[in-house]
């Protein structure tokens, strides 16, 4: 069984599980609070040296970081995954913007705004940049959602996932929505797919923190 | 035949046309100057509307952006993707650790620093983050090395490629890499490989932007 290492208020790691429970893939959850340090740790840090979650214990001592490549990992030969070539390389494309142009913005003001008390005032001097370039990339995404339903082939697919989980995460963290109207809609297309969970889910098989 | 729109100066284009060369694919590339504005034109909007090289015509009609996307898409079926399932996810791994850790920091020092006149007095309040990033992102590679040759299971893969692109260019953009004498080492290896070209290499069929 999978062992996923994952903090619950994180967004990278929401997409792996979201991934997971759609799939009805069982899973060993082991709780993170990068907060209080836990992906800091020697233990953790031998596995993960990068210091981050998401991580997965995909076979028996082979660790997977990157949420993006352990979503694709998991959607290898499932209906998540687009079938045609061209439009699985589209699919990458989409997940290597979020990694690019999403997460280093809507991730950061999440983290400093939405979970770190005193954040605002310590990421002042970035916030503007922030707020600038996720606008920018939710344009894009808002442009592409005018002529489409879905990121790739207008089917859900992980590119959806990948993106969905910050882009659910932005009105919590100063990003006024309102103009953006594909995208709101597209947010609620995803929330409505079978198997679906919120961030607060959490799967049945849950220890602590070594 | 692949048209590739490239930036001869440009990392993320480089990545592209040193697979392209080591993989023997002849293709068309249309050099695009995106400092003489040339990415922002109303014709290569409508080819990739997020404004940015490289961008790949991977079949008549389908332009595929995103350089790692892009890499991943053309050694499909070749030596330069790992052959087992989880090395190819490690081979992914690095490939989005590139484009989150590397790439943001490395490439943005790099293009204001080394490409833009003026760019280091217009960006002198980023530098430092940049800096601060760049090295700790460059530490997780130089430690990866000390035990591993390449990348991913030892061999020289896709994910050496986009990990070179910004790598070799860190000593032009203020990076010391004095002590790390890992990433040295391997950046001498990649330069080593079968078919490798630099950044300076032309294929034959190069075109004007229209």
């Amino acid at each position: 069984m999978y062992t996923l290492y994952s903090m619950q208020r994180s967004g990278n790691s929401y997409k792996v599980r979201l991934a997971l429970a759609q799939l009805g893939i069982p899973f060993r959850l082991v709780e993170i609070d990068i907060l209080k340090g836990e992906s800091r740790t020697p233990e953790f840090l031998a596995k993960n040296p990068h210091g981050q979650v998401p991580l997965l214990e995909a076979a028996p001592g082979r660790y997977l970081a990157e949420s993006n490549a352990i979503l694709w990992h998991l959607v290898s030969r499932t209906p998540l995954r687009p079938e045609h070539r061209i439009d699985r390389a589209e699919a990458l494309q989409w997940m290597f913007f979020e990694q690019h142009s999403i997460e280093p913005n809507i991730g950061a003001a999440y983290f400093w705004l939405a979970l770190v008390k005193g954040g605002r005032e310590l990421q002042q001097h970035a916030l503007e940049d922030w707020m600038e370039e996720g606008y920018r990339s939710l344009a894009v995404m808002e442009n592409h959602l005018k002529h489409h339903r879905y990121f790739v082939g207008d089917h859900y697919s992980v590119a959806d996932i990948a993106l969905y989980a910050y882009a659910h995460l932005a009105h919590t963290c100063d990003y006024d929505l309102t103009t953006f109207p594909e995208i709101r809609a597209w947010l609620e297309r995803v929330a409505a797919q079978p198997g679906y969970v919120s961030m607060d889910w959490q799967p049945e098989n849950v220890v602590a923190a070594e």
